[in-house]
């Protein structure tokens, strides 16, 4: 199975966001990824002030266009994230949708560990627009389990390994990491999380600068069970993909197999 | 604080190894170092068929050694590991000791994960002879909370999240990673222990071929809370230190309130 990161510099234009995510998915559909993945925020990085502006329903107009897409091109699309509108007035969730080959969203994730954090000379409270998802969420493509989580998720091993004890082969991170953790923390906790669970990871990231004061990492990368590192992408904009040997997930679960001999009779992490 | 791995190749020739070990705390007492870490199994490493041979008890001569050693020189030792015996005839602990500057052991650690796995060629199956621990540990090193672990631990982040959450601000981590997952996987789970967790980690390694078939990976490390690597040792024998800036702990903590913000309504990983 061929799967691709799309890596994408979103702005405050929409439109934009989605013209340039279009053609990367058709890029990427092209070379052969049967499963593509879009970064977080995908539709808007911006001031939060207008988020009543641009957030949508999961069967928005922004993801609409990805379902179609994904029909269209016959592939299974993640679509990243989107500000989705929520019940209360002014909050909102930052939720992933995947759509399978027919275009059909066969799983939604909202982002479980929002980002209130610091990070380089910056402070983010995304919990101020934000409220948190509380469900683990695992879908099926082609056969294969994979897991839905977001960004700052990442820094949650707990939430990793229910996914995989759930049955989990594969592990989606759209992202937006910054440019001082990503750079420290990005590559090192991908590769983590792929090892410890013998899981493939696909992390698709933001890249370059948003809204005039965010830098964003960027390289979008796709690890594989044992921890190789099998595709990053450049800095820009672009569509990193690679092949995967499915039976790699059983191969390394062989020979370490750390999903069975966990000790939670030990372990004192609440959950 | 200034702290030390002590890196060892240790062989099936106990007083050798003893003596290897006693060379190098006293080198790191010498730098300054007032925590000296060695490696798992210290003592022996060599065939499992005469294990009954070289095992002590936690109180035995070699460890009585290292809690002379401690008191002479002022400093904290973790006696690595020893085979330790057990009530079982012919079963044994993988014990780890931590010595404070009195000689007093003031923790015993029992590993807890066993080394059950495929590693290159080569099949390990530790619990052949090896009965696991079950119990969290932690002490107090000069007012700072260290937590105890043994090598193939490193693969399960819960119990390093078990012991964050019991108050640990630097994680031990003596172990003998082998060529393949050395290689692959120390540096990368290491730097994700620390990162995850707001810790300093201090791993001891082996290194070098032991019993003419198995090649330990080496490369001792001392990580900060922010996944930076401070020290590693290159290949051989020695020593590598690093002065603790500990109010990182807190720093990184409070820009990455991770411990804080954990979902443990969501997780599903039982413990």
């Amino acid at each position: 199975m061929r799967v691709a990161c799309v890596q994408l510099n979103s702005g405050a234009d929409k439109a934009a966001n989605v013209a340039a995510a279009v053609t990367l998915v058709r890029r990427a559909a092209a070379a052969g990824a049967r499963l593509v993945v879009l970064p977080e925020t995908w539709t808007y990085k911006g001031s939060h002030a207008i988020l009543e502006d641009v957030a949508e329903n999961i069967d928005g107009p922004a993801n609409t266009v990805l379902a179609g897409l994904a029909a269209e091109l016959d592939v299974y699309v993640l679509a990243g994230s989107i500000y989705e509108r929520t019940a209360q007035p002014g909050r909102y969730a930052n939720t992933s949708v995947l759509f399978d080959p027919r275009g059909t969203a066969i799983a939604v994730y909202r982002k479980i560990h929002l980002f209130d954090a610091v990070a380089g000379a910056k402070v983010y409270r995304e919990s101020d627009d934000l409220e948190p998802g509380g469900e683990l969420v695992t879908a099926d493509v082609d056969g294969l389990t994979v897991g839905l989580t977001i960004c700052y998720d990442l820094r949650f091993p707990e939430l990793y390994r229910s996914l995989a004890l759930r049955g989990a082969q594969l592990l989606l991170v759209p992202a937006a990491f910054t440019e001082a953790t990503g750079r420290d923390h990005w590559e090192v906790l991908l590769r983590a999380r792929a090892i410890e669970n013998g899981c493939f990871v696909v992390a698709a990231a933001q890249w370059g600068m948003h809204g005039g004061d965010r830098w964003c990492h960027g390289r979008s990368m796709i690890v594989d069970p044992w921890g190789t590192v099998l595709a990053v992408a450049p800095d820009g904009l672009g569509v990193c993909d690679a092949d995967l040997d499915l039976a790699a997930v059983e191969r390394v679960r062989g020979r370490l197999p750390v999903l069975a001999q966990r000790r939670p009779d030990v372990y004192r992490s609440g959950g």
